[in-house]
C-alpha cells in the first residue's frame, strides 16, 4: 500500500502507546547499503529547535548505534498489532548474529528523505536525520533510575532526529 | 473549574500545536515559595526510562532556570487561545524586572504531585519532577542550528520531567 505525507502528529497518541507495548522499530542504513533494525520502548517527539523532533535512545553497546553513527539517520516505523511477534524479535535478535530483515522475512525500502530503510508493512513511519546528540549523565540521573536501567555501564546516547517526512498509509 | 486526571497523552497533537504557536507556559517554585513563569516554544513527549516525560530546554540566561535547579520541579501549562497576549508578554518580559503571574493579574496555584505552581485558567496542566538533565552540546550540533539558536553562546540545558501528573478541565 503507498503512503502519503501526514503531519508529524498524526496518531501521536496511537504511537507513543505502540512504544510502551510492544515497541516501535528503528532501522538505519548504512552508505555500504546494510541497514539493522532494533526494538525501542522508549522516544520522545516534539518541537525543538524551532522544528519537528522524535528523539531516540540507543545504547553504544548496541548493533544500531553504529549505524546511526555512520548515517546521522534513522527512521522509526509503526508496527500493526500483527506484526508483535515480528517486534519481540527484533528486541531480543542482534543484528549481529541475523539478518533481522531478510532472515525473518521483513522488506524494508529506503525512505522518500533518508536513505534509512523503514519497513513496507508498516502503517506509519518517521524518517529523521540527525541534528544532534548527547548521552546520558550518570551524574545527573535520578538514582533510581541509574540503578534500574544502567547500573553503572552503557548509558544511552540521545540522537535528536529532525522529521524530514511522516508518511502513513492512505487507511490509518 | 477543577481538573481531573488524564493520560500524559490526552489531546497531545493540541498541546504541541499550541507549543508551535503561540507557545506554552513553564513554571517553577522555589522552596522560599516564589514562584516564575515563562513562554516556551520547544519542547517534547514521550517515554523515557519506562515512564512519561516532558523534556523542556532553558537557557542559563533565563531566570526559571535558577528556580528548576532549585527546586528539581517544574509545570507546563496549556494556554487557552484567549491567553495568548498573556503568553506573548511571558515570552517578552523577564521575572527579574516584574511579577509575570501577580504583575499579570494571573492565579496560580501549587501542583497536586509537585510544589510548583501552574495556571489556574489553563485547561490543562503538566506536572514535571526533572529526573536527568544535560546540555545542548555545540560541537554535536547541526550547523545552521547552531548558527540560528546560538551563535556561541548560552546553550540550553534540558530538564527531563518525569510526568507525575496531567490534569486537565472536565471539558477539555
Amino acid at each position: 500500500m503507498s503512503r502519503i505525507a501526514v503531519p508529524y502528529t498524526h496518531r501521536l497518541a496511537d504511537t507513543l502507546a505502540r512504544l510502551a507495548s510492544p515497541g516501535l522499530l528503528l532501522s538505519a542504513t548504512k552508505s555500504s547499503g546494510e541497514s539493522n533494525i532494533m526494538t525501542i520502548g522508549w522516544g520522545s517527539v516534539g518541537i525543538v529547535w524551532g522544528r519537528p523532533v522524535f528523539t531516540v535512545l540507543v545504547r553504544p553497546s548496541r548493533y544500531t548505534y553504529e549505524f546511526i553513527e555512520e548515517s546521522g539517520e534513522f527512521a522509526v516505523s509503526v508496527p500493526t498489532v500483527d506484526m508483535q511477534r515480528y517486534v519481540m524479535l527484533c528486541g531480543t535478535r542482534s543484528g549481529r548474529d541475523m539478518d533481522k530483515l531478510v532472515g525473518l522475512g521483513r522488506v524494508a525500502s529506503p525512505g522518500k528523505t533518508v536513505r534509512a530503510v523503514s519497513l513496507d508493512s508498516s502503517p506509519l513511519v518517521y524518517e529523521c536525520k540527525v541534528v544532534h546528540h548527547n548521552d546520558v549523565i550518570p551524574d545527573h540521573l535520578a538514582p533510581e533510575i541509574e540503578a534500574k536501567s544502567y547500573g553503572g555501564q552503557d548509558y544511552h546516547r540521545l540522537y535528536f532526529g529532525e522529521i524530514t517526512g511522516t508518511f502513513a498509509f492512505t487507511n490509518y
